[in-house]
């Protein structure tokens, strides 16, 4: 398990990747984000972008998961709070293979027993282009806290 | 359909409601964000917030799938660009009826032909507690910019 005392700041986790496909895209934003741009092929062809674009939101889920993937699955976490910043630098279109990283780029050990800890998330396009930039904030349980070493399985 | 010039700073847009039920944030965050305290009902009974919630990356689904359904289909919009921030004030346990309200904080024509519409928007629960605050910024197109009135639909 790694502890809030265990994050240490510059301290950066390759994630894995994930492939956007035409489909996830249109069933994502039908329930979530229901815009022609990003659930009608032939309209959003037409439009701004010339073809379908994923959610901003759904593009910050592909970030999330390969985040809990890559990491979370190991941290003693009590939960996240609060995003600071959420870029979009360029859109998503269909079959774009995600990946990317997250680096610790704060760490305050508190007396209650936890620490703040917040996140830069970076994911690229297969071209190395940056398509996304994430600044998180999550609260991480220290070391020996009475809560349980695995508060949530 | 609005365009950035209708957008004015102080105006606001009741949002419907969504409630948020436990299959949903079991399913969102299988997919999304796959930690125990929003996909395993027994383990978050155990763990630090006493029983299942729901996923921030959904409370946040909830709040733009709500906004886009209050005004966003009316809106001359490019594209959303930034969330400058999201914020998590408490716990969505599976049940709780979400609604609430976008304000226009900000708006900014440009010599582009678009505008720059900064929203900010808050959910609160059936007992009026609110749980999350976002501030997000758009580009808009202006009334009688060359792009189709209707970018993407």
């Amino acid at each position: 398990m790694l502890y809030a005392e265990d994050l240490i700041v510059g301290q950066t986790f390759a994630l894995g990747s994930m492939e956007v496909t035409a489909e996830e895209i249109v069933a994502f934003a039908r329930q979530w984000d229901p815009l022609p741009m990003h659930t009608d092929p032939e309209a959003a062809a037409r439009g701004h972008f010339g073809g379908l674009i994923a959610s901003g939101l759904h593009t910050m889920g592909v970030a999330i998961r390969l985040t809990v993937e890559a990491l979370v699955g190991d941290l003693a976490v009590v939960a996240g709070r609060e995003i600071r910043t959420l870029r979009l630098h360029r859109p998503v279109r269909p079959g774009t293979v995600l990946t990317g990283s997250v680096e610790v780029t704060e760490q305050r050990l508190r007396d209650d027993g936890r620490g703040v800890v917040v996140w830069a998330t970076e994911l690229h396009d297969g071209a190395g282009d940056r398509v996304l930039s994430l600044v998180t904030e999550t609260v991480v349980f220290r070391r020996g806290a009475d809560a349980p070493a695995r508060p949530a399985s």
